[in-house]
């Protein structure tokens, strides 16, 4: 591993190389923690010092504590629990006991740790099939009597936690997804924080799906958040998930306080399971000004089963859609809407375009975040294909996902 | 036009009949302003009373006062300045200068106003052919040194602000373009006082394309924000716009005091010109988990030129669409990256993710919002099909789309 000085230009930047993919590129890791990428044939390099990275394998064991509730860390990749190795570039989960206990000592203290590694993604790449690995990774751990945390890249977290939701059923114990915006070898690393209380939210009997992630951008406390009403908005701050259309469920703080915003939801009498039919075939399409029905009609063409509307406003398209809208659900295909805005309520009785898509068969979708709907749809339409049970599914509140 | 009760189950609802689009349908506007759908068969219904919609027309002068700048309301349909007409439900402009004076007597006290119809439609209908309308008529009124007002749907507001911004070139006066969440037929409208802060703001020498509304859920203040750095976050709160990735550019007091946040532009010396070459196939996608690689196909084989990818995270794709970005790209397709997170930068340089599509080719938008990068890219792919220009212009701050 070699650390570098780049000049470009007037500039000057030092940090450590990492591999590039391609050769005609410089990567180097800033001291802040940032990449940045250079074509070799514009900079001048300048080694500053060699090193080798250090890795020690010590077997430690983890005491068995009978007072502490049993924990499962379920590893799927992305940023938290992870390091990179410099020598490949790659990020690879830090998932042993040894590991953990280095990284995040105090969980220990919280619950007896039992970490499983399901999967090594960035979540970028989530998809169905990594889903239902991780629902049957979930049920299983659930079976042994365990509470469960999922740590998860951050892109697409919400839409995991929002599929959970809705497939995970009886749950009798938590379920916590968590990530990390900064990656642990950055000293603004969100990772500890966001293990430590995700853990502590664990052995509360709050159960069913949540995010917990930093609350501020300090190292104050965690929000936890329903899985059915959160969002990553904002691309790098720790704070960067929040709670829309509803306030959050609990503060954690880091030195283990919980402050609980509603109350503790029902216990389920039937055993917990994971209800893996999903229809695979749904669309989450957002609208914009000049879209053109073509696009519709290919998604009907190509069998879609359902198809979420991210509208404009109170839940609208361009009336130039209307007839291919039409087609698709004379066809059997289930239109529901929802709104760009993120925040409120789509409500389409108050225009005449809302009410006309009304008429055509939309199905409107509250307050539902359009990607709570999106995973919301798979559930429903892996279960029936009748229209008026779909509209019925769709507009009940299964998992939290629409406030009264 | 009748007052009603209506009867369905155990609930009782009152209001005014308005026309419904569907025979089977009974439409009733709530004293609230809301608007409520029955089906005929499942109610009861009790006409209370019935009156006729007045419509006197008085012709009144107003007068010129040359001491006033001279502002040109321009109207595009939308809920501001519009009433609705009972007997047919339809939305129509109040656009006569003694409408407006009876609305919003106060503004007559701020400028000389010219008010201008072009176009009566809701603004999820707004498309190219309808912006190069409106471009065209602002510059007919600017021709006549009058700084410009547009009364907008607020669903895609943000759009046309940030086409304007791009296609207006050389402003030395102000466009404002406001809208309303509520009516004017309801007590909570918010259209006097967003009308009367627009058209305060129009006499200020900031020549830039911006949006001025309501900046709390009171009728405080209004908030003015840069035209390609806004976005409408929440489907009917009067507050619903505001500024991502930057602080607003002024507040606009309900007694005309204006506190500005920065200094004003520089002035242009050419001659302002609204530019119309604009590419029309660009297509704007947010990407999702299990998205697949046969959309892409059909954009690149629909032979669109350009494409906004609204990825996750820092600007992500799942890595199954590499392939066919690159084929894209090769077949001179311009795919630009911007984040469904709204706040926040993309940076492809951090994962191996984002760094693989940087090297395929994808052009990081930095701190743009989608709709921004949207309707840029129709701007710049307008004007070149050169690949390395077109990577310069959509990374060069324009219209200040990008903060440093």
């Amino acid at each position: 591993m070699k650390r570098v000085k780049v000049r470009k230009g007037n500039n000057v930047y030092e940090g450590i190389e990492i591999p590039s993919v391609d050769e005609k590129y410089l990567v180097l890791k800033l001291d802040n923690g940032y990449n940045i990428a250079f074509r070799r044939n514009e900079i001048n390099v300048n080694t500053i010092g060699e090193f080798e990275k250090k890795s020690k394998k010590t077997e430690k064991k983890i005491r068995y504590r009978k007072e502490l509730r049993d924990v499962s860390i379920i590893g799927t990749g992305g940023t938290i629990a992870s390091k990179i190795d410099y020598t490949t570039g790659a990020v690879y989960p830090a998932f042993s006991p040894e590991e953990l206990e280095k990284m995040v000592p105090e969980i220990f203290e919280l619950a007896n740790i039992y970490p499983r590694e399901v999967l090594q993604i960035l979540s970028e790449n989530m998809n169905i099939e990594r889903w239902k690995k991780i629902g049957n990774a979930v049920i299983e751990e659930i079976n042994k009597g365990r509470s469960i945390v999922i740590a998860h890249g951050t892109d697409t977290m919400h839409y995991t936690a929002s599929f959970l939701s809705f497939t995970l059923k009886n749950l009798n114990l938590p379920v916590v997804l968590t990530g990390s915006q900064r990656s642990s070898d950055r000293p603004s690393s969100d990772s500890r924080m966001n293990l430590f209380c995700s853990v502590k939210f664990a052995t509360t009997d709050y159960n069913r799906v949540v995010i917990c992630m930093h609350g501020t951008m300090d190292d104050t406390f965690c929000y936890v958040h329903k899985g059915v009403k959160v969002r990553k908005n904002h691309t790098s701050r720790r704070d960067a998930f929040q709670s829309v259309n509803t306030k959050p469920v609990a503060k954690v703080y880091y030195n283990g306080e919980i402050d609980f915003f509603e109350d503790l939801p029902e216990k389920h009498k039937e055993k917990a399971y994971f209800d893996d039919k999903i229809e695979e075939k749904i669309f989450l399409l957002k609208v914009f000004p000049n879209i053109t029905h073509e696009i519709l009609d290919f998604l009907i063409d190509q069998k879609y089963r359902g198809i979420v509307l991210e509208g404009t406003g109170l839940g609208h398209t361009p009336s130039i859609l209307y007839n291919t809208i039409k087609r698709g659900i004379d066809e059997g295909v289930t239109f529901c809407m929802t709104s760009q805005c993120i925040n409120g309520r789509v409500n389409m009785n108050v225009y005449q375009t809302g009410r006309k898509l009304l008429e055509i068969g939309v199905i409107p979708c509250e307050d539902m975040l359009p990607e709570v709907c999106y995973t919301k749809m798979m559930h429903v339409l892996g279960h029936t294909r009748e229209s008026d049970e779909i509209r019925k599914l769709m507009r009940k509140n299964i998992a939290g996902e629409i406030m009264e």
